[in-house]
């Protein structure tokens, strides 16, 4: 008998309760600034009403339009149209200037909100407020056995840092616009404001030059923006109050320019798009005299299609090495005095900014662009992390932290939400952030207390963070999934004030907003299952998805490192395109191993549901091995069967040991963490997420005797870190 | 504790048995003309390689590159895009000719394919033939312990009817470019050859006119295809050798027209679109002169627009009312020696199609353009069936069916399968659709033996068939689920030889096929879910999903007749929409009751798969109670709960009597049959599919004495007839 679902079903996060009083607990992410909780509520029915005071201006009207589609499609009532005036509405909306026309740095996001049982008043400055009101008020939509309601608060609310965004990568891998529209609309619900389009790459080329079409037509197979789907698609994220800053990088990462244009390269061509993923050599030549006309022309265009202030040049990961073999450019710094290739690279800078500078832009940049001359009215991006940002804001620029944010890195939303562009405490963040190190790289990475921190009077500069999404290993169809929910973790640590930080409330909040996000047409949920069942084929794929639900692609930059032959056309359909980066059910799993140790000696908490656990995953080996064995497109992942088999047969001896109070056997210690070590070895560049919940149960089972002797928390803390010192260290590498 | 998928786990259509020797059993649909299968199998690993014979065009080229993505997809693998030479190569492609370079009637789609241990050759006399092939090699791909392959296999291919269509309507719900496009593609898949737009009604006329811009603009709520997009639409059709037949509904369906034209009504305006479904009395004005010049310059610009020889002009439910309250029009046909509706929509189509022939058009309508002066070039499509078919067949015009291909009554596949435009026999085709009449309908409803039936000498006058996706309760994010895969039924039906029947075999196929259309992007499987996580909230969906699995959406025009405040915009976010049309579920329950019962008088067949299906119900009846109570989108199908619960604890006492030969107490029949007359109730628009199986099991208990006297297919035969006998008659409805 298969049991498909039952571990998600039993471990589903539990639904805020909802009293029909005072409710403490709320699905609110990003949590408001200020929140408080009254008695009673506002039904919400199908007599709800609108009324608007205030200049309504279009980018209002059509955000009340998505507002009552959204609410109709959760509730299922058909709602009214119809203005009522204000005396008489369920929501009035208050705005006292339309604000900027495009959203612009420092609009005044603020709002308030305020629910009674009459009525809902949501209060804001500009609309843009508004805006960001309108998704706290869906966020507290709630519904019981007396129908729909919004629960009475009070709500003040407003941004902690201007500056709150997403890189998406549309080179690596071509998005289409509609991929970018539906996670506009995530980002406005988690309040986001900037989408940074990382636009062009060694890959690809990814909007249309009219002045160099040779760029588009020859660096993009054909997949690139156009310009009006550009200006459709800044008109759309500027309904949703959300800045589009466009990123042309440069010197480096230029492959794709170099395809149509070899004339701008330091090495002669013809070069091609290229096809793989890693740090590539091809780079503008700066020393030629007609590489910047070309760039004023490019820009220049550029500058007029994207309104924003900001132009993102890039300027990271130059290898420098066609420079180097370049005689003509090594002689050209010879003369100008200038050192190496970070010297020359300065050099570009500086002209590059000049004809931003012409263009009316300001400049931004990742880490590599800091040097004396930068203009000081640059943004600089930092990927290198707390130190590099100090620096930068104590030489005076602007900065805004990507470090510690890396989606594409399939880390734990824990991780991310631990990092802070200006924490009260950096020693105490690298300490908390190590806490959501995954396991297979606790001997290869750990976060160091920073060097140097933000200067209390440099802390205006820091303007915020941007996640970043880089494409090598997500499509059209994965990407979403490689998002969400975990960038809601980010934007709630740039929206909510710093205190906010209860790690564990903002996961119950995050699964909650899962299944909210899928409204927006997203398919970070919906992609998994349609990959499942494509791999499983005619099977049934119940029990491909409990095992799915077991992983995570391994992290870092190990997939690229695991599967070298890579390229930009494999198709991203196996099991690790399936895989969340962040396994719920394997979280599920910790946290009820976790309790179930804490509760020593007694050990009944959890006990019966890990058993449970452990048979259903026993009892699916048959055949999920024969699933395994009989798709070919499973073929790599195969030993993966055996190891559940191997977890749930050493879960359950370890889970006896412990609740009848029976020492293992002489040399069980070993061969069950031999076993556990077998089953945590990588398999088609996925891992199990459960690895470390099972060596901390066996070695519960090895001390359970001493649990007795000690605090159940000294107990707990002692077989956690043995079960820390069982994790196997690397092999050293032969040099 | 919860069993989640354990149905669909257990049910699911078993693959194809694949042994490497000859296979018999395979996931072609529609069947093929002609097929042999052989020893051996050609497999599919990364040097698979590519060779194009012929007229390569860039039809042919596209195909194969998706061809190439597709099993990509699939395999995992990344294969070569690097063109072979032939006799290297592990595919052949092989055509002819080009053919037309727009798809058109009569175009030659047949081809062969030979697959032996070396290569597999596709020859076709046209690109379309070729395109045609493709997805049949595509539907030949599987995979086993060895690896991917093609078997060994002789095939021999061509269509029993030319015309085999799917009518759209985008006109009631607005349905954009990537919906069609995503439909286009499973069309392809499945071999039809022609996308009905239905693009103008009552509820929008979704087509841009740049003569008469206030018909779109005014008639659209803004949601209408630009000519652009309708150019993008016929060549994305065209690559896939499918034709775009427009439609533009007069001189009824015609109220968004008058919005911005009332002058051409039949009764003055103001008109405003209609948000209600049904059948209204707006009518173009027949009388008016300068109507027909309007419908000369707007056919003439849609004429250019569309490339097709065929216009299709509607012409169907006229209610005439308009025209007799205007004494106008009254007088004119009184002058004209005009009768009725009837001779003046005569006179209207006969000047409308001379504007049609004028721009080089030939006329498609519905039934009601039949009459005498009807050009002879025209087709007229057909609602009402057979007779009408045979009818205008008889009168010497081209006709179509799509009578009994009505996708959006919400019927089973086996039915749409079971209706043929040709029957060989019509009686016992009328009785094999009687079968598939879901038990709701029982007492309403049931095909007649047609009167007459297409002669022998007019069977050529039969083109094929077009199903029809009416939208009234569709949408961007339903429609897939409304369309697929039911719809693969009648293309094998328009496809496939005659003789091709096997209705349990077509519906193995189906399950193949149902996850394979899946790679489209189409969302028949995954908005379901979607759906579902909504309708949960934060709860855990399991026991919904359990529940959806088992209902269907009332049948024919139960939905609004049940539900009359349906509109327009009523949100499709209800359990009705998340429901199939045909549960695979409930079939499978129902197959298993047969085979339980044909298992006379030892009952051990399904035995425990039927216990275990009903404690499933019963054991989550709680958690299902509760959170149909808690979620007040679900309110309406609250009594679900406990309807399923009493199927089950019938069902289980049922199969307790049957199997253990105890007879049932006095009384029970009465109750039991009671309670599943309860159960059978709609609620919210869906009804139990599972109530006729679980009536059989009752009637199985109190005749099981007799079991052991009679042979089992008489025994069973007697205890279905029992229970349709069983189904209670409607009331009489009151004067």
């Amino acid at each position: 008998m298969l049991l498909g679902v039952l571990l998600w079903s039993t471990w589903t996060a539990a639904a805020p309760a909802t009293p029909s009083g005072v409710s403490r607990s709320h699905g609110l992410m990003p949590v408001p600034a200020s929140l408080q909780f009254r008695e009673g509520r506002l039904p919400l029915t199908a007599a709800f009403s609108l009324s608007v005071r205030g200049p309504v201006d279009r980018r209002l009207e059509t955000a009340l339009q998505r507002m009552l589609r959204r609410l109709e499609g959760r509730t299922g009532l058909t709602l009214s149209r119809e203005p009522t005036e204000p005396e008489k509405a369920t929501l009035l909306v208050e705005v006292k200037s339309p604000g900027n026309p495009l959203p612009t740095l420092g609009d005044d996001e603020s709002y308030t909100l305020e629910v009674d049982g009459n009525r809902a008043t949501l209060r804001a400055a500009q609309v843009v407020g508004a805006l960001r009101g309108i998704e706290t008020l869906l966020q507290l939509l709630q519904g019981d056995r007396d129908g729909w309601f919004l629960p009475a608060v009070a709500l003040s609310d407003r941004p902690r840092f201007p500056w709150r965004g997403l890189l998406i990568d549309v080179s690596r891998h071509w998005l289409p616009l509609e991929v970018l529209k539906r996670n506009l609309d995530g980002m406005a619900a988690v309040k986001l404001n900037v989408l940074h389009l990382h636009l062009t790459d060694d890959q690809g080329f990814r909007v249309e030059s009219r002045r160099f079409p040779r760029l588009h037509e020859l660096g993009s197979d054909g997949l690139y923006f156009t310009q009006q789907q550009l200006r459709e698609l800044i008109a759309y994220a500027a309904d949703r109050g959300i800045r589009v800053v466009p990123e042309f990088d440069m010197p480096g990462h230029v492959t794709s320019w170099l395809v149509g244009h070899s004339e701008l390269a330091s090495v002669p061509g013809p070069y091609s798009i290229e096809r793989k993923w890693g740090i590539f050599d091809p780079t503008l030549d700066p020393t030629r005299e007609e590489v910047y006309p070309f760039l004023d022309a490019f820009l220049g265009e550029m500058a007029e299609l994207f309104p924003d202030a900001w132009m993102h040049i890039g300027g990271d990961e130059n290898t420098g090495n066609h420079w180097r073999v370049n005689p003509a450019i090594q002689s050209f710094m010879a003369s100008r005095g200038l050192a190496d290739s970070h010297a020359l690279q300065t050099y570009f800078g500086d002209r590059v900014a000049k004809i931003l500078q012409k263009h009316g832009k300001r400049m931004m940049g990742w880490d590599e662009i800091l040097h004396p001359t930068l203009p000081k009215d640059a943004v600089v991006q930092t990927w290198r992390g707390p130190k590099a940002l100090a620096e930068s804001a104590k030489q005076g620029y602007a900065g805004i932290l990507s470090w510690g944010y890396y989606l594409d890195h399939m880390l734990p939303a824990g991780l991310h939400y631990t990092v802070d562009p200006l924490p009260a405490d950096g020693k105490r963040m690298a300490e908390e952030a190590n806490r959501w190190i995954p396991v297979s790289w606790y001997h290869r990475f750990q976060f160091k207390p920073p060097e140097t921190s933000v200067r209390e009077k440099d802390a205006p500069r820091v303007l915020g963070g941007e996640a970043c999404m880089w494409s090598e290993f997500a499509d059209t169809e994965t990407i979403d999934s490689r998002i969400w929910p975990r960038l809601a973790a980010v934007a709630e640590r740039l929206w909510s004030p710093r205190e906010v930080t209860d790690v564990q409330d903002m996961y119950r909040r995050l699964e909650l907003l899962r299944v909210q996000l899928e409204e927006h047409g997203l398919l970070h949920e919906r992609t998994r299952e349609v990959l499942l069942r494509r791999l499983a084929g005619a099977a049934n794929p119940g029990p491909l998805r409990v095992l799915a639900e077991l992983v995570e692609p391994v992290k870092f930059y190990d997939r690229p490192v695991q599967f070298q032959a890579a390229t930009q056309g494999m198709p991203l359909t196996r099991l690790v395109d399936a895989a969340r980066p962040e396994s719920p059910e394997a979280r599920a799993l910790r946290t009820s191993v976790d309790e179930l140790l804490s509760d020593a000696p007694r050990f009944a908490r959890n006990a019966e549901r890990l058993t449970q656990a452990f048979s259903q995953w026993r009892e699916l080996h048959p055949e999920l091995s024969h699933l395994l064995e009989r798709s070919p497109a499973l073929h790599e992942v195969r030993p993966l069967g055996e190891g559940l088999l191997a977890l749930a047969q050493t879960g359950q001896e370890a889970l006896s040991s412990i609740r009848s109070g029976t020492a293992p056997r002489v040399g069980w210690r070993e061969e069950a963490l031999q076993r556990i070590n077998e089953a945590a070895r990588p398999q088609g560049q996925v891992e199990f997420a459960i690895i470390q919940p099972l060596r901390e149960l066996v070695l519960a089972a090895v001390l359970q005797p001493e649990a007795t002797t000690l605090s159940a928390a000294a107990w707990h803390a002692w077989v956690k870190a043995e079960a820390l010192a069982a994790i196997p260290k690397p092999p050293e590498k032969k040099k």
